[in-house]
């Protein structure tokens, strides 16, 4: 397998943290220069017209592309330890909260980082900087609300570590860039739980 | 098993579609009107605090949300006819092209709808026109990839009909609310796609 990556934007990066819980090493890496625009070249647009990272190249040369959909598959060919669920019901229980974060606290995230950071101005064309300002209250609501659920539960889906951590903490992380940090706006639970994963071999992968 | 919907919006009606190319005609239904914010109110709070619907009850008293999530469970107590995967694998590329769908077509057309519509003044608060405006040029682009896409394959996932079909065609005829019509705009594939969905049972579910 080769994965068609990025260093920075938090998609590729839930891929990578995905890996290193799996204990998956021996991928070869093709970092693809987004400012450069290589995701928009022809020689990876043949590859994925989408023109998204991160891509995972199989080994019969077929191209599966979106984060979590690269994680479907490497949870199929390796099982252990499980992080997506181990029976349809669960699988489904999983998606729900991996989904309620994604839609609610990580594309608020990346909305409001694309449309008010100014390094990313040339990424997002148009930027609409009320939209993002909107997007920011959007994520601190969201923020809040993943802050009481984990007031109840060590984890995003409940008991134990699972994909929903690391979609949540790629985003949190992510938010740095505008600045967010839990504890500082009186979300101890989100502060503590991020801290937790921090701790994680695969939060530096 | 009761199913919290409403009439009208896109993720509802991809709940009940799959449901009937399920078969699947046993579910009570709780109708939420979402124009009075009844999914803002204490009662259905405590059912779903993200205020979503299509909900689903279990019969054991679990609320399951997300309507994709609620699909994956209804894929593991009715197997068939199979919608998202008869493996991992497959699950893992009939995954990628509805989240393909989900993220760049869907989530565009629903962005136009809430913000360029006076019917969704109220739900979308406040809306951004410039923005809304914005991504009806992104619905377009995503059509257009959608319509090639099509050229080659007879259903979004490849040869054979699934939730990724249901996806894009919710979507499609959402964006009606904003006079989209793929075949006046040159997108043949996707209208005849689209007219070849709308002749199954389950569309007018």
């Amino acid at each position: 397998m080769k994965l068609y990556t990025a260093a920075g934007p938090p998609n590729p990066r839930r891929v990578e943290m995905f890996l290193a819980e799996k204990g998956i090493h021996d991928i070869e890496r093709v970092l693809v220069d987004l400012n450069a625009g290589e995701h928009k070249k022809a020689d990876f647009l043949a590859r994925n017209p989408r023109t998204k990272v991160p891509l995972l190249e199989l080994d019969d040369g077929r191209f599966l592309a979106e984060s979590r959909a690269i994680c479907s598959y490497l949870e199929t060919v390796c099982p252990s330890p499980n992080l997506m669920g181990r029976d349809g019901e669960e699988r489904a229980f999983i998606e729900m909260i991996d989904r309620q974060i994604e839609f609610d606290l990580f594309s608020s995230i990346v909305n409001c980082v694309r449309h008010t950071h100014p390094g990313l101005a040339a990424l997002e064309q148009p930027q609409f900087a009320d939209f993002g300002t909107a997007q920011g209250q959007k994520m601190r609501e969201a923020a809040r609300w993943f802050d009481s659920h984990l007031a109840a539960h060590p984890y995003a889906a409940g008991e134990r570590f699972t994909i929903a951590d690391i979609t949540a903490f790629c985003a949190i992380e992510f938010a740095r860039l505008v600045r967010f940090k839990p504890g500082q706006e009186g979300m101890a639970n989100l502060q503590a739980w991020r801290d937790r994963i921090a701790g994680r071999a695969s939060a530096s992968a």
